[in-house]
């Protein structure tokens, strides 16, 4: 592998020489300082040999910089591909603003649309005060592709309202008159320690929004105590991302099923080996759900060097989502649990997606260590059930899974009031998806900010409804007769008799 | 009948000649490239003699486009009534633009509303990836008075909502962990093949949208393998509307039966020749809705070759829907379903427009082999009961019926998911009304286009539901507590004993 | 009393000599073509002699007729007050447009919100095809007091709202396969036969609408066949506006019960004596509702021949509605009722205003003839329950009521489905208020075309539902789901045992 | 202590002086017409010497206005530190307009937004006709600062929203033909006589919106025969807002206990020392509450002479909700209430911000005279139940508590009808809180103006309901069915069988 240590003999390129080496059978690109020989690579490359061509004999930094961490190449290329270093002194003048970020539009006389963004100033940090406050300044400051992939749900976004609605209607019932002085919000998460009940859900593409994207994410985690769920399809390397971290920092890991089970293989081994300390396998999304806001953008070209899965541009159109779900195993079934988990060295297990009181059973009977209720933030299936619907539906049909494995719950938690709803009802803990990649406006520092908003309402919350340690946290402090009777109490219909042609 | 390889001997007629036979007792007009003597026509004509008249010594190829199929005139005309073919050297020059459009507005000096189409300009078919899509572009392109007539419901638009609504307030349940590589959505309807479980609802006037009108929604259903429900209204004959099908394709003939039964019977025996495999028999309009936003915009002349339906300007206004549906018989009852069978050549019965469980189960006893559950889209009385309570209310109070006939649900269908949840509540297959009408804006291509559409996100809900046949759909997938209270559980009113004066 | 006839002898006045009797000792004033010495009426006045005054010496033609019907003056003067007939060749020049309704401004330097339409012209009456267009018209060509006394309704419009809403929440059931080719809506009303099973609910003071106000409604309710209920503040005289309906047309008497209980017994009596056919006894508004709308307009002088009712300015401000309902006695109770039967001479007495289940069986007990169920247009107590909650509160409590006396309800009305969704539930009979105010904006003509609209509206629902006769509708053609949980199922509060501190 | 009539023989001193002594260690000031040698005081001050020593050898008159009651000053600092009084002729020439309001901007350069006024003119009173009128106003002629503080409530608005929407959502049945001529709304609560069933609810810092702030509403409440109850943070000195009213005037105090509980001893004693009649402990607020249109405002500085409460600015923002709410103490107990009784000398004792009937039942078993159910307004935690619903669950789960203590309501009550439903489920009477802080915008005068407008609502309501004295209210009266599927049945969940990790 090379290392700019051994670089010292190597030779100086000039940029007039690289412009020369500019098609597909001679094709020289300037990455960073270094001139790279990618002739060889054009067939190999994921993404398509196009994407590399349009930089042929030119600097593909900043195409190079938005989709790669900075140290695939070097892990990719061998050494014998790498023909020198630029003489930065032969390089042309660059636009003094904003280069990195518009070069690709001015280079290739492309607009893409990933890298454009819409403004470039926002407000101060300190004056963010709610979730929804990091919202919206994503929709003004990030490009429109990038906030389309974020923020984008299925279909009718029904479902993606109904999760925020369905905390908004439960009510709370405080206790008053309770001493509330000290109040800790600790919690202890598949026996990792955290500093909150409160997860960050595992979201793809953080580079998208921040150059530092999930490392950012990471660092604000270690410095805040709390666990990072890391992305199959994240944009940095697993192990650059846990590296990034602080010593003995807890990571969990999501994980979409290769269809080539091989590479899953890999990535769970390599998880292991990293420290990662539980698996999160989503089982809600077999095939990519339509999200129309992120499909009417044309995709750009982009990769996971965790999961391999690869973006590219496809005569449909299609959005980010759907061509990075390529490589999902839509074969996945209940029986396979055992070999993941041996895969992962017999790491904790978490379903990602359970929708219904009757796969939460299961997910019990099949012994995995926890379930995460979520209908993927209503990005995969229109019109499913939010999941505190399904929580509520659990306490209906199977109540005695929760003392048999930990339920979490995500999708539309917005404020400390909503954690402290899904606590009083049995949650270990909830996760907290799209505002971490919109509190990546602020890098690193978001994220923390986001995470002392989160924790500061639900203190607040908590001495409110008159209860000072999380584990006090029970169901006579909500009120949720807005939802009570839309709860299926039973696995069948209750009244229908018909069920289907094949008497499934 | 005239045909074009017998006009070798015609006369060429010079515009001159024509335009001095202009009034109701020497009446010349031209049509396409041929000149017909109209006059003894005048008084036969479906849609009265002032609308011929307004071209008298003219063009009249625009105004008849507009409303009849080519091959209506020479099917229509006796030979003798052909002068001649134009000799077009003599003919004034045209608009660039837009001349067969505009041509009705431009000769008499009226507002033909229409035929002002409001725009010209339409997005790439390809850029359509959702129902609605095809709805945005249709209220952009269609005139105005197309767009009304095909688009408006009846009065307050409470149905045409709760249609919608309904299947909305359903929520998907979701099982995980199922091996959803392969999805079949073929369905067999009434004994036919079909490669979806949907099909067209009978649409009346398809020609108002593209010259093409129902010919291309055949082709459409042709090469997609889905069927189609002719219209009584249709505005081409219906066997220019079978043939423009492949062979073998199936069809549904919706009927209207007309107060001279004659005309009824000879209908279907058309139909019954031409193989027609079923009629469907409009149960719930006995007399037209009131289509308000189409009923402001006065009624164009327009008549259908199918029901010889015909729509004229009265004094009073009325909608186009209003004027086409004055042949219709008020008088039908149960007792006429014998006759209509017969007549059909014993072709299977579909009741189109049951809207309460007992007269789904008046139904089963009559021995129909279908229903419709509809409410005509909301166009016939408002405030009605969406299809899919219905659905609900024969589960409640004749479950066994779903053994004994096949069930079909329109009304508000605009997603997969839609038709899944009907799927899983027992129905057979759904209708699709409005959105194929919207379709026509691109013609043939458009129709398969939102066919693929429809498929493709039904296979996708069904993947991410867990099944792979829409045979497996069961009433276990839906959370249909939203609409359970709405349920009426008998025939009569559960708590009130008061009936009526006439204990009727 | 002086007759048209009699002033052959009478002297000719020039205008020059009317200006100089200009103040409260000699004053005279010119009501169309004659000369009044009014001094000594300017103390009896009922609107005050302030407004009288501000035409000393001049024309007062156009304030009188505003508020007064032509009849009113010379029943109300002296012969002997009767100077002579002005010399119109001495008169000065009108403004060419719009005199009548300007001059009120323009003489007396007041701006007078009553009189100032806010647009003359309103679009021709064929193109109204449903009661919402009229109200369209009302707000567009009515002054802003008008529109503002007419549709304003008690302080956050709950009500008004709901009871629109209540109509619209039921669904309505059609039945199939009926012949319904001939349908009959014609209904007896407490014996009167009405072309059609509603009737005209009383309003006041028409004639800001239309200079012929209630004798406008009067005409076109004798040409249509209904019935029309005369408010105790109508704007014509009893006399005048039964005289201008055809012999033998059937007309009710709404009653405000007068502190001067010796006046309410002559307008019984001379009611009886013009031939009504049945009073209503308002008993929902002892006081007046609360409509800021109304208020927020400063009243005109105003007063009602009928009741005697006056509208004055008061310091306060306070709407029309407001300052007529000034002498309405609000010590009326059950015990009042025979003396009110007696005083009219034995005519049907009908309670409007009955909101309860608990009342409606007293007003059986009492013997009356009919309750007209209704929240007075959610004009008199915001967020009272809708009528139609009423009537099925009746249903549930005390059924047995809808055998001893009819029942009629009324707000909210629009639509001829409404109509048949109350028919269905049990009611005799609707009535329509507001929309027949707003139809006055086409006087007698509106009139008519709104009735021809309802009952067109009524038909067709009828036979959607498959029914020809009133007599037919019966409860199985709603739905009323939506409202069922709202419902009161006995007198007393169903769970709650605490009543009150007076154990009431 | 210094008063004016000593300040015989104090010098003149000139402004050129005065402007020499602008620094910390040698700090003089103006406040109306007297200079202060303040150097000793700076670091004893409460807001903090920075705000003082932007006006060091200035006139801080203004400042001091808009925060302080006038006669702090004098009863903080020391006779020897009175320099003398300003020559007034020495002064600078001062702005025409609006010099008190504007001049903290002027002299110090700053922006401060709770001293800018949005605009001037306001409608005169006698236009006001609803309470809606004067938060319309309020909106208008207050700083946008202090509209913050008054109209907030915590973070999405909630239970804000769902406070008023319970009073709506309850619908009334009135009574008919009952003798309402003459009505009693006369109340007695907790003893002391009330001329009106509700009271003004404690609300802080009334100055802000006028510089009479709690004088004006006690004088006007005097007028009025209603009972104001005093914030602990109001903006004057209890002493003065008592001694603002006629002898005899009732009082209440409302209290948040202070961590240092010396401070509230001593201010419960001089309450009771004032003839303060009851104590109102807030209990539903241990910490202030997140109001996030106030956070967004920079805070001011400010203090309440009543609890000593100081608003400064901090680093991190913070509303003046926040900041103000520093002192109180996080543990006060059910314990704590008896050494507040004897703190009191035995004051009837009121717990407000009860918002479960367990809770309501405590408070009767612990003995207190009265409980307010109170979400604060909305200001506290959001989502919360609105305090209508609580009285409904009291009904519900504990009814013999109606018997044992005066149960208030307060939070969204705009209407005499929302005034009416409330008794009608057994309050004593209702409290009015932001209502009256709008109303200030009309000083006195607008404090009277409301008090009569919900007067004569609820009078009016009465009269239409058929009662003529509030003590005949009763449940019967209204239809709580849109309420009832919300109530909580029992303390604990009705059936959630889990509880918590602790077994809580």
């Amino acid at each position: 592998m090379a290392s700019t240590s051994t670089l010292a003999s190597t030779a100086l390129v000039s940029y007039d020489e690289l412009k020369k080496h500019n098609h597909a059978a001679d094709c020289w690109i300037l990455v960073h300082s270094k001139v790279w020989n990618v002739s060889s690579f054009l067939d190999e490359h994921p993404g398509g040999s196009a994407i590399i061509l349009r930089y042929a004999g030119g600097d593909a930094t900043s195409a190079y910089d938005e989709v790669h961490a900075p140290s695939i190449l070097e892990q990719t290329l061998e050494k014998g591909q790498l023909i020198g270093v630029i003489d930065v002194t032969t390089m042309p003048a660059k636009p003094a603003f904003g280069a990195a970020e518009l070069s690709v539009a001015e280079d290739s006389g492309l607009s893409n649309p990933i890298s454009k963004p819409r403004q470039r100033s926002k407000p101060p940090l300190h004056s963010m005060i709610a979730v929804h406050d990091f919202e919206d300044v994503a929709r003004d400051v990030y490009s429109e592709k990038t906030y389309a992939f974020y923020s984008s749900a299925a279909t009718d976004l029904i479902s993606h309202r109904d999760n925020q609605e369905s905390f908004r209607k439960v009510m709370l019932r405080p206790r008053v008159l309770r001493n509330v002085r000290n109040v800790s919000i600790r919690r202890s998460i598949l026996g990792c320690e955290s500093s909150v009940p409160f997860f960050v859900s595992p979201t793809a593409m953080a580079r998208l929004a921040h150059s530092d994207g999930e490392l950012a994410i990471a660092r604000g985690c270690g410095s805040q105590g709390i666990i990072l769920t890391v992305s199959s399809n994240a944009s940095y390397p697993l192990s650059d991302i846990v590296e990034a971290g602080l010593p003995k920092q807890p990571f969990f890991l999501q994980l979409y099923v290769n269809s080539d089970r091989q590479k899953t293989t890999q990535l769970l081994r390599k998880a292991r080996d990293l420290g990662v300390q539980a698996v999160f396998v989503t089982v809600d999304a077999p095939i990519p759900g339509k999200r129309e806001a992120d499909e009417r953008l044309a995709a750009g070209n982009l990769s996971s060097p965790v999961s391999g899965a690869v973006a590219v541009n496809d005569k449909k159109g299609g959005g980010l989502g759907r061509v990075m779900a390529q490589y999902i195993d839509s074969t996945l079934c209940w029986k396979d649990l055992p070999w993941i988990r041996e895969a992962s060295g017999g790491l904790p297990i978490v379903l990602k997606g359970i929708q219904t009181a009757a796969d939460a059973r299961a997910a019990a009977d099949h012994g995995v260590e926890g379930i995460l209720l979520s209908n993927h933030g209503g990005r995969s299936l229109d019109t499913t059930q939010p999941a505190l619907l399904t929580l509520l539906e659990i306490h209906r049909q199977c109540p005695e899974i929760l003392d048999q494995l930990e339920i979490y719950v995500d999708g539309g938690i917005r404020r400390g009031t909503d954690i402290l709803k899904a606590l009083a009802l049995g949650a270990t803990a909830v996760g907290i998806g799209r505002p971490y990649l919109y509190s990546l406006a602020y890098g690193q520092e978001g994220v923390e900010h986001l995470t002392e908003i989160l924790s500061d309402e639900l203190e607040s919350a908590m001495k409110l409804v008159g209860i000072t340690d999380v584990d006090q946290a029970h169901p006579g402090l909500v009120n949720t007769a807005r939802l009570e009777p839309l709860i299926r109490t039973g696995e069948t219909h209750p009244w229908i008799r018909w069920r289907s042609r094949s008497k499934l």
